[in-house]
């Protein structure tokens, strides 16, 4: 029979009755002909206590002890979503890490999948278990311990799955009923998209628009498994919430898919920087070192041997870029006559697979931005996506303006 | 190094506070020299708060998913007592029962233990670990599967534990400060004991006095595992608690060690029964098939080839031993001709390994009653103790009496 990966968040299984509810969705599909693997979250709060339990006992914690405290609300909801799935009879049991085996390294806190053997679990599928429910996020290292895979790891324990059992698709059912155009908050027209590429998802989702975990999607995109992200609190459809999926599947799509923006962002500028093979090495190790994430990174035109470097980061990584840059000139590695931060910024970007295809799209936005009078500071690009960093104040408008110049609100 | 083994219960790691107060406990034992294998239950009312989902969620429930579920309070307690350890600078792990492996029969909800390999923790012990925490009431399957040994199932882990590794002596901390010679409440002259025999702990544990679940006493027994009974509320000396051990062990002993009580009994009288060989059989097994957990059994004087047959039970249980032997009559099994049940009756039992060797404990017992105007309306015997149903007013009076005649307030 065809594989189904399903996988409920922390919200979904909140409570006993929210757990019912999931389990009828997984009934429908059992229903449908599918043998279903459902990955589960502690139900919401459970591993924030535990969390701060550990923190209580131990602030340098031991990770290999953190992960065998934290993994344990996972290990509740699993068996409760099987005793659910049985009384509804549909033939199921509970599979915790270290049972599947879900085999990872041993980066205690964040592990990451080397392998899930897919016998154990086909084994019960051919003695006529419908259902699999398996708890998310944990696993079992070389050495026999529990190990967990970081915050939000039960989307990559989901994705993992249905590569190694060939899912057909695999589910998120979470607390928003898709991946939109924008931020509804901010831009109220924003639509709720039909299907997204891998590479756009990535774009959205490390840009801002949070709802499913980057290295989740990058997995799905690896081994082109479909991912499916709805709303476990609306009656669903069979074509409910936004389809992630490869390029090719999307027939027709927009240039522009959406648009991302960022609130919390710096403008960093070194001010008259040697301007030298491996001066931007220096900068940007010594700013690695001190624990600086550097997102944009423009290099300004270069004047008598001297130039400016600008680079962004989140405001509150200010202070410590700062350190690193002063410590830097401090120890003759890097020379420059100033540091100046801006920290009034934020990032607006749009995402879409058709640029690759499509030339304006750069003029458009820039064009859109100058006629509501807003002045772009800093520019990057990828294949995919173009950047811009504005004045703060002006974001909600931007992210609103860009929506209405490429025609978001309509479907290709 | 020596080895040790301690468990805490769930009112003693309910906090981290009080895991904090029990780890310094484990700290001393570990100064002193020995290695520590430290048996944890889940904090109080977190195995009551999964129980209740479980059986919320599925009256009926599969009891593998059970097992999988309330097995996670105590994986939480064994992590956090790690770390506490840990932070006390006492190198230090946790384990859950598939990991040592603490291997079980199938029995889920009630697995027997049938192996504690202890290997892989005293591996650890040889590379300079001192304290092995693990989590108590949970096994695993000879299929793989997370099992549980039901209810006070972590005392008799420690226990195995205890026999796995020969350990010196198994330290068991719970909410009272060890064994004593009857309730406190009832007579308040009532000692603590130093030192008991397993015989008589049996004796007293399923007279009522509940301090150890009868099964670890049962172990404890015949491993021959000292098991130590003290609070970890209190400060503790060496000799703290009460020491449950071989008899060979107490040199000096009173002939009684103790005063039990019970005071839900009821007396259910079959009058007139044909004696003839089977019908005793009859009448038992018909009540075992009822579900009826009959304690003392009494054959009155026989006559005219007619006799009566006296039983003890719950009183709780009147009504199914009734209905048991209506059926009995009925299907022509056990022919009598009336049922008189007596539920206005408290059981009261002297206990002590010394009636082996000394004469006159009934007769002692039995004029103390007399004296203070109790009648006796039943009476058995074992080598180690002597029970009588008395009625139940007078079953405070029976205690303190009896107490004060064998001068068990005095120290042998």
């Amino acid at each position: 029979m065809p594989v189904l990966v399903m996988k409920f968040g922390g919200t979904s299984v909140a409570t006993l009755d929210r757990i019912k509810r999931a389990a009828k969705r997984v009934g429908v599909e059992v229903a449908k002909g599918y043998d279903v693997i459902v990955i589960v979250s502690a139900m919401s709060g459970k591993t924030n206590e535990l969390v701060g339990w550990v923190n209580e006992t131990s602030p340098l914690y031991d990770a290999r002890e953190y992960d065998a405290v934290v993994s344990s609300g996972e290990n509740v909801t699993a068996g409760l979503m099987a005793l659910t799935m049985q009384e509804m009879d549909v033939p199921a049991r509970s599979w915790q890490g270290w049972q599947v085996p879900l085999k990872t390294t041993s980066a205690h806190g964040a592990a990451r999948i080397e392998e899930i053997p897919p016998d154990n679990i086909n084994a019960k599928f051919g003695e006529g278990m419908r259902v699999a429910v398996v708890a998310g996020f944990q696993g079992v290292s070389p050495e026999g311990r529990i190990t967990t895979l970081g915050r939000g790891g039960s989307d990559t324990t989901a994705v993992a799955f249905a590569a190694a059992f060939d899912a057909e698709r695999c589910d998120i059912y979470t607390d928003v009923d898709g991946v939109y155009t924008t931020d509804p908050r901010v831009a109220p027209k924003a639509r709720k998209l039909e299907k997204i590429a891998f590479e756009e998802m990535l774009e959205l989702a490390s840009l801002g628009a949070k709802v499913l975990q980057t290295r989740s999607v990058e997995l799905a995109m690896r081994y082109n498994v479909r991912l499916r992200v709805l709303s476990s609190f609306e009656e669903q459809s069979d074509n409910a919430g936004t389809l992630v999926c490869a390029e090719e599947e999307i027939v027709e799509n927009n240039v522009v898919s959406g648009v991302a923006y960022s609130r919390d962002e710096a403008k960093m500028t070194l001010i008259s920087v040697a301007d030298r093979p491996g001066i931007a090495a220096n900068i940007f190790t010594a700013l690695s070192e001190g624990g600086v994430l550097v997102d944009m990174i423009v290099q300004n035109i270069s004047e008598e041997g001297r130039t400016d470097m600008t680079f962004s980061c989140p405001t509150d990584q200010v202070a410590r870029a700062e350190a690193a840059m002063a410590k830097a000139k401090e120890d003759g590695i890097v020379n420059f006559a100033e540091l100046i931060a801006d920290v009034e910024v934020a990032k607006v970007s749009v995402v879409g697979i058709g640029m690759r295809s499509h030339t304006g799209v750069a003029a458009k936005m820039f064009q859109c931005l100058s006629a509501d009078g807003i002045n772009i500071k800093v520019i990057t690009t990828s294949e995919i996506k173009i950047s811009v960093l504005i004045e703060r104040k002006y974001m909600e408008l931007a992210v609103q303006a860009l929506h209405d110049a490429f025609e978001l609100d309509k479907a290709a």
